[in-house]
């Protein structure tokens, strides 16, 4: 595998940054991965040293990070934050894809003013995946909308379908929207009006409402969603595998001898559950709807996280995501075409 | 304990009425509380034979049953629905409290018209418990209202404030506004407006914004949502303890010999895990803001899920849910009378 473009990341956004993000980029480039790394250079270039060096990792200078209490809007009044820097890169196409573990609000902000949107998209929309009891689900839109209009959640639709078949290679992705009830004419207003555009969307294989158990029962391959309730239900979903999982080692360890030694004989295979469940499987979700490859991560993003979001980056460079979710959406871009002209 | 009144429940509502109605009925009796069934008399006679009988059990019928596919408002048409009947005998203070597992809609409707609300209440809500990291929350509204107004929001708050000190022995239990962000000013429309209005609310203990991750880990002890998104989130949740624990299932059993024997020696430890995950722990939860104690449970509740649904239901009338949820919502009768006086 190899990009002709870098990736650019974020060396300044996340928790742990820089030495997690400098040391996941390490990692991405032992594989093969180039990756731009942006931000202060002193700071990244400290970090750097710990490494060998290699001739897949460069390093562009920002001066600036936006602060975690900063407004998303203040992101547009300084052009050398770091977020900033990157997607200006993206822009001139001198990278591929941009990876942000930071303020995700600032991201939004950034890559919608800096790319624009692609055409027919109203809102871009930032889409998650969910291991569940088929496999894995796509939930769009995860947080970048709080409140949506019919019109978007159509949108939501067709990209998050996109991006199922692209990255999951799922043939006419079954697309279900996500209500309080089975049948049609349950759920919000909100759910009424996007289930009649669904319903006549060309081009969209829509399944009907689902309710919150489908999510995990994988009754459709996409489930679309305001950005409110996405974000609810994902870190909701997080929190509850985490919370799960640690009742299961209590019971585990905190046992008799004989619990304790099932325990030990039965870690290996729980090992495996685990991994599943491990949210940084992928590192970051893409923020599909803008003129590039966004992804954003946990801003709890550790080095394995930030190296499965350049590499699921890369895999998402390769499959063309972008172009082939650009192409879903023309039926919208029609659409919109027709009211410009009317 | 003996509750000096029966509790009511619709014999013939839920996926296996009337037997499982009936066990459960059976069940509670056992333990001292009184049930009135109410549904087709010969039907559960029928199914009463099959026990010893008990004088703590009498049987009020009811010709007619709503559908699963009938209209929630189909219900004010027909006054010989087993639900109906059910409320109707709570009006008239036969009963202590309904509990009913069939359409969730129809008992709503049937609570509303055949009780009325709680001086303050705007619109009642169905209030659900989920065990959390550090023991149980509550979750208020989980589907009595779609669509909510930031008015109803304040009513839900001070209702499960109630419900989790009356039932859960919380003392000032502390309220926390759902949303996607913990800071004030992160939500949607309806959490912006709501969080001004839980601010100022005398009497509610109100935490602030939290995110779908305190749910789980055990932030506040109240949260409160609007409808479609507390549906969501329950139903997500239950269903991914289901799949997780599936998951858990599958790798002990399907491991190699060493795996299979660590799995029978800490099957005991496990055991406890699932049943705190049980959502038959509690069996049905109450509606809020009526006149009157109503409990609904799932609609696929099997009798041990009935009796847990009885047993809940007397608790909650020994522990006088209904006047002290009545008195905690005095502080909105006074706004309200105010504004009609104005």
């Amino acid at each position: 595998m190899a990009l002709s473009l870098p990736i650019a990341l974020d060396a300044m956004g996340g928790d742990f940054a820089p030495a997690a993000m400098v040391e996941g980029a390490v990692r991405a480039a032992q594989q093969g991965i180039p990756v731009t790394l942006v931000g202060r250079e002193t700071e990244i270039k400290r970090e750097l040293e710990k490494y060998e060096p290699s001739s897949l990792i460069d390093v562009v200078q920002a001066s600036d990070v936006i602060g975690m209490d900063d407004h998303a809007t203040d992101t547009r009044k300084n052009k050398n934050l770091s977020i900033n820097v990157a997607i200006n890169l993206l822009r001139q196409k001198k990278v591929s894809a941009v990876v942000a573990q930071g303020h995700t609000g600032a991201t939004l902000v950034s890559a919608l003013f800096g790319l624009g949107r692609l055409p027919g998209v109203e809102r871009p929309a930032i889409v998650a995946n969910f291991p569940n009891a088929t496999g894995r689900v796509t939930l769009v839109d995860v947080g970048a909308n709080a409140d949506a209009r019919a019109s978007f959640m159509q949108g939501f639709a067709l990209m998050g379908a996109a991006y199922s078949s692209v990255m999951f290679g799922k043939t006419d992705p079954s697309v279900g929207l996500l209500s309080i009830g089975e049948e049609e004419g349950k759920g919000n207003q909100l759910v009424l009006e996007t289930f009649d555009l669904l319903k006549s969307t060309p081009g969209l294989n829509f399944y009907g409402n689902v309710e919150g158990r489908d999510i995990f029962k994988g009754t459709v391959d996409v489930v679309v969603t305001d950005g409110f309730t996405g974000n609810v239900v994902l870190k909701a979903a997080e929190s509850e595998a985490k919370v799960l999982f640690g009742w299961v080692r209590e019971a585990l360890t905190g046992g008799n001898w004989l619990t304790k030694l099932g325990a030990l004989l039965v870690r290996p295979a729980l090992r495996g559950v685990a991994a599943k469940l491990d949210p940084a499987e992928y590192g970051a979700q893409p923020l599909l709807g803008v003129k590039g490859l966004v992804f954003i991560g946990h801003g709890s993003s550790d080095a394995k996280a930030v190296y499965s979001a350049l590499s699921f980056a890369a895999r998402a460079v390769e499959a063309n995501l972008l172009e082939k979710t650009a192409s879903k959406l023309e039926v919208l871009a029609q659409k919109l075409e027709k009211v410009d002209t009317a």
